[in-house]
């Protein structure tokens, strides 16, 4: 039971998670902290959050939990303005699509003291939509959520975070934050800027039609998370640069691969490369569970 | 009305054109020719075809119309062995989705007196079923039907074969067949190629664990035509190889941008090209129509 909750960005995540743990009974009190008034007051209104603020350093004051569901951008300085008002035994977490990053941010914003009660996570959920609109109840129901933990971590606090994500359906496990960079660059980050290039590389092409226009099915599905917030994705791209550079590197190594078989007309090769690729698409699909 | 249709390969492409014609009354008899027995039994069963040929030579004796429905790799050969025998005055088309190459079997294989009756072909549509089991009379229902007609093109050839395809509720249209080679490379090939190197990629990533247990919806959507047929899309790009080869050259670059921009931790550059693809990408959405 949490007694206050405290939410840094009642957005689709953030909201999502309130109205989870309030229909699980897990919470008594939701603070919801943000820039814009109108969407604070729509919270309120749909009984999202209980108050709400302006100031991140006055929204926390008594917080029990408090969870930063702000942009990869903005964690850092959300952290350092909260520290001086945190309540000593208060936990903190985050929800950021990059986890090194974030928490080199907290290892220079928080005291020492308050580090251990710091725990790194990151909910894989996620929507078309976006905004406390489109929050609900259900959103983190058979959905992954990696906690990341520090050397230095609280058990207690570990076990606090791991309850709350698991009160609202979630599965939740732990990993090195060095390989969820990894693993997300692979299987999110990668994808994205891949989709973005895509499109750009059509709106380059120098032909007397827009190519786009004869665009089927496939192409539609393909380019999907293009259509993702580009503000939110330069912020993932830049915070977790390293591991997503290397990830790029390791695609254009696999896309040359592919570009020589073609180039000396390799049918063979060329079966291979594409049986291989639809074999572990289809084990993954039809081990996969999940929306 | 087509007296005698002749389909050469009786799969999900061939079948559902003749299901279609059926349906709309627009043709008396069809003839269907493939290799695998068993398909054109079941071919006959469900009432696709009329009556089964494993001999192309012999399928199109008295054919008015013949369609040759068959993998790229395929299609010359195809052309060879009907030549001899085709009436005077069928008309032949092909549902091939890349034409230059198709173009250059053609004039290879058909009398110069026959060419002006080959009438290129190419409808954008597909499944992820295959085969005359999952042949219907709707595929081609607001999907559009690309000709690339020859230079040498009888117009009442091409008349009918625009005629065959909009009784299927397609929309047809005529381009230049280099033109269709770079759309369709740029719009189909290009997008596969890389979902299969999305795929082969992360099978070669050196991590601890298995990065695809962890993907998520955008992962999903991205490489759902990595679970394409590999020899049809081996054929596809070894077909369509000059264009396909250009437009993975662009990919490179446009991904090449992306990858310099994060070098240099350029939120700007980031932000804008992802905004770019967003935008059209979404413009895309909004003037699509088709499934």
């Amino acid at each position: 039971m949490i007694d206050t909750l405290c939410i840094i960005g009642v957005g689709l995540i953030g909201g999502s998670l309130a109205r989870a743990l309030r229909e699980a009974g897990l919470v008594r009190r939701v603070v919801g902290c943000g820039r814009d008034a109108g969407n604070l007051a729509r919270a309120i209104e749909l009984g999202v959050i209980d108050e709400a603020f302006h100031d991140p350093a006055q929204a926390v004051v008594g917080a029990d939990m408090v969870v930063v569901a702000v942009t990869l951008g903005a964690t850092g300085e959300i952290l350092q303005r909260i520290a001086p008002s945190l309540k000593a035994d208060a936990i903190v977490t985050d929800v950021g699509s990059a986890k090194a990053c974030v928490i080199e941010a907290a290892r220079q914003a928080l005291a020492p003291s308050a580090l251990p009660r710091f725990v790194p996570g990151h909910p894989i959920a996620g929507a078309e939509k976006s905004g406390v609109e489109a929050a609900n109840a259900q959103l983190y129901q058979r959905h992954r959520v990696i906690l990341t933990p520090l050397p230095e971590q609280s058990a207690a606090a570990l076990a606090s975070v791991v309850a709350m994500w698991e009160a609202t359906g979630a599965e939740v496990l732990c990993m090195d934050a060095t390989l969820h960079d990894q693993v997300l660059a692979a299987t999110s980050h990668l994808p994205h800027v891949l989709a973005y290039a895509m499109v750009n590389c059509l709106l380059d092409l120098d032909t007397p039609v827009s190519v786009m226009d004869y665009a089927a099915g496939g192409f539609r599905d393909f380019t999907r998370i293009a259509s993702s917030n580009p503000p939110m994705w330069r912020d993932i791209a830049l915070n977790n640069a390293p591991a997503l550079l290397a990830m790029i590197g390791h695609f254009e190594t696999s896309l040359g691969q592919l570009r020589q078989a073609l180039e000396a007309r390799d049918a063979v090769a060329l079966e291979q490369a594409f049986s291989r690729a639809k074999t572990a698409r289809d084990d993954y699909l039809s081990r996969s569970i999940r929306i």
